[in-house]
């Protein structure tokens, strides 16, 4: 997801830097490639295996998963001396605190990525379809606003091509992106199932549609409304969709720890202390808890199956 | 678990006929082997393929699997000369009520046995631990009764060396068994576990202890209590026990269909018809009831998780 928008930006004329894990050897003498409905592409990344290496820059975009965070204490201070926007491009709700223990406030965005994309091969990437970002201010006291740092970043985004939202209640996406990914990304994994079978059995259906409006309800008790017809129109879209299988279930199949923190942890949290108790989405959080933990101490338990 | 409580009247001088089906060429030329701690025997059964050809008797016991229950309508009409009682040694809630549509409800006791016994091979029955029935009147008229039908089958049994509790409130050994069936059974299958992996974990051991406390509610709407102490009795001794794979689970894993109506869906539905709407029961019965549908209809798909 970083490598798509951060390609799609040094296309545009940008100066992007690449902090990168697995394929850092191999960007360093081959060029990055992207398919794209946008029209396919392929250049010579500016890639760092540290962060020390790495200039200071206007705007740092966070688009690992929630789970790899940790790196967070490393990578944040080196950029102090520029003050850069953070772009928060995570999965799950209130992602941006942990960003916020090593910058203030005020630098902070977050933002939600409505695309298909994936990474088929070293350097390679495969962007199928959608790609929009919805971007809004984290400190709370910039709630209602768009702000310079969000008008900023968002032109650049636009600029290079990509549909961007910029939202005045930054909870609201959050929310309503929840209300998919909380059903959808737990039930694929205990039920290891994509989307299509989920949305084809009576008892899925249902059982998908109630989590649904549980996130639904635990938003409302936070103050954000999920209006009904977006619970009815995500659950249509879902089953129109062809079959998809989560990013959990593909973390789950891969043997990665899940972001369950972030995706079930942190709202069932919010809800709590809102005076709401989701108890479907307890169980569901219960469940994948489990087999996160089965999985990771004891790897070969679940080959039974 | 009708072979051996049959054999073990048998061996106690009762008449004993066994109507089987997957055993029965073998058990025409060999015997019946019984390994029990109550002492290891074998003996020639008489066996039948064929309900039909079988001699009117004084007691049915019903101890196939619910699922099985269609063959009840050619089976028990074929018994109706002698008025026999009929002793329905199955799991769930209201599983009696398939037999009275074809017996007097007078004629017909319930009864949940706690015991330990596998099929380990043809006509080789091994009885590990355990063995108590508990027994009770299934015609609500007869409530709060010990019955002459009750005494009667009791004395059978405990000639046999059986334990037996004669119960004067059938619902209520129903719903104390069903406290710990439905969370361990159900979650045996969803979590692919055994109950040392489910209690040893903290948010399945939590799951399972709040899927309990959720039976005891559906209870007392019902009009039963399961004493509090007795709910943490029953998780303390799965706490304590060596490792158990379900029987749900063994079904699953053997692609049976679960017992799911009997163990799940009736007691959901008694405890909406009494006003309570357990959650995670039902979240429970959803996550199954497409594991179950799932298995049936593509038995392929499973394998790869």
């Amino acid at each position: 997801m970083g490598g798509l928008y951060g390609s799609l930006l040094a296309k545009a004329g940008f100066d992007v830097h690449f902090l990168v894990k697995t394929d850092y050897d191999h960007l360093c003498t081959s060029k990055l490639k992207i398919e794209t409905p946008l029209g396919d592409f392929q250049f010579q990344a500016q890639v760092y295996d540290d962060v020390k290496k790495m200039p200071q820059v206007d705007c740092v975009f966070v688009s690992w998963k929630t789970t790899a965070n940790a790196a967070l204490a490393e990578t944040l201070p080196h950029f102090q001396e520029s003050r850069p926007t953070v772009l928060v491009l995570q999965n799950g709700l209130n992602v941006e605190e942990e960003a916020a223990q090593y910058v203030d406030r005020a630098q902070i965005l977050g933002g939600c990525c409505f695309l298909c994309c994936n990474r088929i091969g070293p350097g390679y990437i495969k962007h199928l379809d959608y790609g929009r970002i919805a971007i809004g201010a984290f400190d709370p006291q910039l709630a209602g606003q768009i702000t310079h740092r969000m008008t900023e970043v968002g032109e650049a985004l636009a600029a290079a091509g990509i549909e961007i939202q910029l939202a005045t209640n930054l909870a609201e996406i959050r929310w309503k992106k929840l209300a998919w990914n909380i059903p959808y990304n737990g039930l694929s994994v205990v039920l290891n199932s994509d989307t299509k079978a989920i949305m084809d059995n009576p008892h899925s259906a249902m059982l998908a549609e109630e989590i649904m409006e549980e996130v639904s309800q635990s938003a409302a008790a936070c103050g954000v409304q999920i209006p009904g017809d977006h619970v009815q129109k995500m659950l249509a879209d879902t089953r129109a969709m062809v079959p998809y299988a989560s990013s959990m279930l593909l973390d789950y199949q891969a043997r990665r720890r899940m972001e369950l923190e972030a995706i079930f942890g942190n709202p069932i949290r919010a809800a709590h202390s809102a005076g709401y108790q989701p108890k479907r989405i307890e169980m569901l959080y219960r469940q994948l808890s489990f087999l996160d933990d089965h999985q990771q101490t004891a790897a070969t338990h679940l080959s039974n199956l």
